[in-house]
C-alpha cells in the first residue's frame, strides 16, 4: 500500500515475550529504518543478539533510545519509571514513547513525570501473549487478529496517534482508543483477576496434605490443568500488574467473591435449578468468544488428539 | 496379545460425550462380540446409529443391558438410579455393571441397592473429556494416556475387577485404583472446584454494568478466555456432580477461599514478595503437569498461530 507506516529509527526496551514479538512483527511489516532492541539483562540481550530479530543490540536504553523516532518500553510495569528516566536524556524533539504494559493509568503516572515535554507519551497494551517467557518464546504473529488498546493522554498529537495506531495495525492488530481507567477496569475482569484466581487455585492444590501433589498433577485433565497454563506466566510481570492496578483488581475480586459465596451456597441447600441457570448461561459467553475469533473453535483447545 | 480382553456383550447406558468415545475405544480395541448402546433423547440415538460406532442401538436401556457380561453407564449422576432399575431386571448372573460418572460413593449408594446381588458393581471414572457435548463431540483417543480411577467397593469380586481394569487399559488408559471418598476428595480439587470457579468467573463478567459483555468477550485473549472452555461444559453434568459431591467440593472450596482471601490482602498492603513468591510456586506445578504427559508442552495449549 502507498501509505505504508515506517519509522526511520524504533527502540524497543526490553527483548522479553512481547518486546520479542514486538521486534519480529515490525520487522513483518517492514515499518522501521533501523530497529534497536534494548535489555539491561545480559543473557537475554545475548539470546536477542543471537535470534536476531533488530538491527542492534545494546544494554543501554538510553543509547538505544537516541535518534528514536519510536521507543516501545517492553518491560515489567514497575520497572517503567526507571526506564524513563534512562531514555529521557536523549529522547529526541517529536519523538513518540509507548509502552505494552497491562495496566495503563499507572505507567502514564510513572512516565509522565520523568519525559521531557517535547515528547509524545502515548501509553498502549496489545491484548495478546503465552504463558512463556524470554526472547525465544516471541514470535510475530503474537498480535495478529487480536486487540491492541491504546489510551492516549487529553492533547494528545493526533499525528503521533494516527502514526502509532497504523503501527500497530501493521503488526496484524486492531486498534480501540479509551482511557485509562476504563482500560484497567476492562482488564482486571479479562484478564487481571482470571491469573490472579489461576493462581490461587493452583497455590491451593499443590499445599493439601490429604491429596498428594503427583495426584493433583496425575488427574489435572480433569480441569485443572487449564488453570496451570496461565499459573505459569511471568511472576514479575504479574507481581507488578497486582500492585499496580490494585483499586480495579480489588473491585472484581470482590465481584467474584461474592458470586462465588452465592454458587456455594446453592451447593450447600442443594438448589440444582440455580446451579443449571448459570452453567447454562456461561455456554453462550464461550461461543460468541469463538464466533468472534477470540479463540479456537476446536474442542480442548485443539489440544492434540488422535482420531 | 494373547491374553487380550473380550466381552461377548458390552452395553453402554448413554451415548453423550464420554458413552460415544467409549464406544468408540471399545470398537477400537474390539474388545466386545457384540457391542449395544441406548440412549433415552431419541434424538441423539438417531445421531449415534447415523455414527454407526455400535453393533445396536436401542432407547430400552434394560434390552440394551440384557444378556450383557458388562454394562458401562454414561448418564449424568443423578440419573444413576434411574438406569440402575431400569436394567436390573434383565441383568444376567455375574454381569459387570461399571459407569463413567465423576462421582464415586454417591454412584456407588445410587446403584448398590437397586442391582441384584448376583451382579458385580465396579464404579470406575476416565479422567478425561472436553467442554463439548454429545455423540458427535466423542472419539476413539479420548482416553489415551489418561487416567481412569476405579473405586472397587469392599470384598469386590478379583475376575471381574481384572476384566474391567483389561478394558481400560485396551482403551488406552493407565488405571488407578483408590476409594470412593478419596476420589471424590481427589477430583474436588483436580476437577470440580476448577470447573466451579470458570462457571462463577464468566458469570461475574458477564454481569457487570462497568465494562460491557461485547468488552469481555474482545479482550478475552488477555486470560479470560482460558476458563470459558470449561464453563462452556454439560450444564447437567455438572449440576449433578456439586449436587453429589457436596462436602468435598465446599470442603476445598473453602481452602481456595482463605487462599483468595490471603492473596487479596498481599495485593491491599502491597506486599509484593507474597504475591512474587507464589507466583513462582506455580509454575513448578505446570512444568510437572507437562512432564507428566498431562498437557501440551507448546505455548497457549498449542493454539494455532503462523510463525
Amino acid at each position: 500500500m502507498t501509505d505504508k507506516i515506517h519509522f526511520d529509527r524504533i527502540a524497543i526496551i526490553g527483548a522479553g515475550l512481547i518486546g520479542s514479538s514486538v521486534a519480529r512483527a515490525i520487522g513483518r511489516a517492514g515499518a522501521a529504518g533501523t530497529l534497536v532492541v534494548s535489555d539491561r539483562d545480559p543473557a537475554v540481550l545475548q539470546e536477542a543478539r543471537e535470534i536476531g530479530f533488530a538491527d542492534d543490540f545494546t544494554p543501554d536504553a538510553g543509547e538505544a533510545a537516541r535518534d528514536a523516532d519510536l521507543v516501545i518500553i517492553a518491560v515489567p510495569v514497575g520497572a517503567m519509571a526507571a526506564v524513563g528516566e534512562a531514555i529521557a536524556p536523549s529522547l529526541k524533539e517529536g519523538a513518540i514513547v509507548s509502552d505494552v504494559g497491562s495496566v495503563k493509568e499507572a505507567v502514564f503516572k510513572a512516565l509522565d513525570p520523568v519525559l521531557p515535554k517535547h515528547t509524545h507519551l502515548i501509553p498502549g497494551h496489545p491484548v495478546a501473549g503465552t504463558e512463556q517467557s524470554g526472547p525465544k518464546a516471541g514470535f510475530a504473529s503474537l498480535f495478529d487478529g487480536r486487540w491492541c488498546i491504546i489510551t492516549p493522554p487529553d492533547g494528545v498529537d493526533k499525528g503521533a496517534l494516527g502514526k502509532l495506531t497504523k503501527l500497530w495495525e501493521a503488526m496484524g492488530s486492531t486498534v480501540e482508543i479509551m482511557t485509562a481507567p476504563h482500560h484497567d477496569l476492562v482488564l482486571a475482569i479479562t484478564s487481571h483477576v482470571p491469573h490472579l484466581i489461576a493462581y490461587n487455585i493452583v497455590g491451593t492444590a499443590s499445599d493439601l496434605e490429604e491429596v498428594t501433589r503427583s495426584e493433583v498433577i496425575k488427574y489435572s485433565a480433569g480441569g485443572f490443568r487449564d488453570f496451570t497454563r496461565i499459573a505459569a506466566s511471568d511472576p514479575t510481570m504479574w507481581r507488578d500488574v497486582f500492585l499496580n492496578n490494585k483499586d480495579a483488581v480489588l473491585e472484581m475480586l470482590g465481584r467474584f467473591s461474592e458470586d462465588l459465596t452465592a454458587l456455594q451456597r446453592a451447593i450447600r441447600w442443594g438448589d440444582g435449578d440455580a446451579l443449571h441457570d448459570l452453567f447454562s448461561r456461561t455456554r453462550d459467553i464461550r461461543r460468541r468468544i469463538i464466533d468472534a475469533g477470540q479463540d479456537e473453535e476446536a474442542a480442548d483447545f485443539g489440544r492434540h488428539h488422535e482420531e
